[in-house]
């Protein structure tokens, strides 16, 4: 994600209904933000939100929450969600405090066009390391799933393999998401490589946990 | 494998002391067979054999078995084995009668550009489908392992899932070999390929097995 300063991102972030300021508080109690029991799917890494609002605009049956770690990318997905909508929330958070945050209350995880650190030293930062995985184990219910899109070459095959490594079953692998089934909602980066013929992976895994 | 009549086939694989020729009398027995408790590796469909018999060349501490179904392509690859090399034997057989072939007793099996039966009520010919998958089971020791090979991108796709969902996890995936690591032992196929700079699709997955 490019960063631009947006200048008057404190003031949109304020005046924003859709932002959870204190989501650490909300700790257990997601249930309670959207008044209901529906599932309940996190993006880490929205960017500008197109993906995450699409969706919850398409499937009022779901909630979902965008999770982005910059202020002023931030305030450009605020800028974009229509008044009103019930079912989206958006948290400004680093990926490695979300265990501070949700408590075995999330049902699926979007990891959309994630940054691939692609120096081997560096792997432990991607979202698909361990790190995170454990880290998603303490956030998801019973039988969660993972979605992954990415254009790196080297970021999916590491990512096939931990997925694998720590306990989830693949259930759909493509290598070119938009020549397999060319999908509705779509995130702004998988335009971009999809218009220049770049293909897309794609893999959705599921996992059975034991707790809860 | 395109197929050309080879005249002289029942010659040549009367000749070899590669080919064993009535390989459901071993089952249970292919250490006898080698003399030695080395591992013993399996590649169904071995086509011209340049894969089986450079391993088995390279690899003098293991045990090397290929399996191929025509008889004219069996007798191009007997062709090609060095004159006695101990650790490689050869079996002319459809790979559906692999589990009355071997009983638990092999360690790893090799699936190298195997026929991808790209038509979708054809997928249980696939060799990485549960058809496939059960037998190997009950040809496998505990702590088996299955590389595949290929450059169709369908068939690779069906076949993460397919190990995936049947217990295996994956240890390494490229999806473009020759560019992560150029291997020094390759198939005929796969050098078709590779020189046309075609991707080679690389997966190695493993199981734990509760049997013996």
């Amino acid at each position: 994600m490019r960063l631009r300063n947006v200048k008057n991102k404190e003031e949109i972030m304020n005046q924003s209904t859709c932002l959870i300021r204190n989501p650490e508080e909300y700790f257990g109690k997601w249930k309670q933000v959207f008044s209901n029991s529906h599932p309940i799917y996190v993006e880490i890494g929205m960017g500008k939100g197109q993906f995450i609002i699409q969706n919850a605009l398409a499937h009022p049956e779901n909630n979902y929450i965008g999770i982005e770690k910059y202020d002023s990318v931030m305030a450009k997905a605020l800028l974009k969600v229509p008044e009103g909508i019930p079912n989206l929330k958006m948290v400004r958070a680093d990926a490695l405090s979300i265990d501070k945050i949700f408590d075995h209350e999330i049902n699926g995880i979007y990891l959309n066009f994630s940054d691939p650190w692609p120096k081997k030293r560096h792997h432990l930062r991607r979202l698909s390391s361990r790190v995170f995985l454990e880290k998603y184990d303490s956030i998801f219910q019973k039988e969660p799933w993972i979605e992954m899109r990415t254009d790196n070459r080297e970021l999916f095959q590491y990512s096939l393999v931990s997925f694998s490594s720590f306990g989830y079953t693949l259930e759909d692998v493509s290598l070119n998401l938009h020549q397999d089934q060319m999908p509705t909602i779509t995130t702004e980066y998988e335009d971009k490589f999809s218009n220049k013929n770049m293909p897309i992976y794609f893999v959705r895994c599921t996992k059975v946990l034991k707790t809860r």
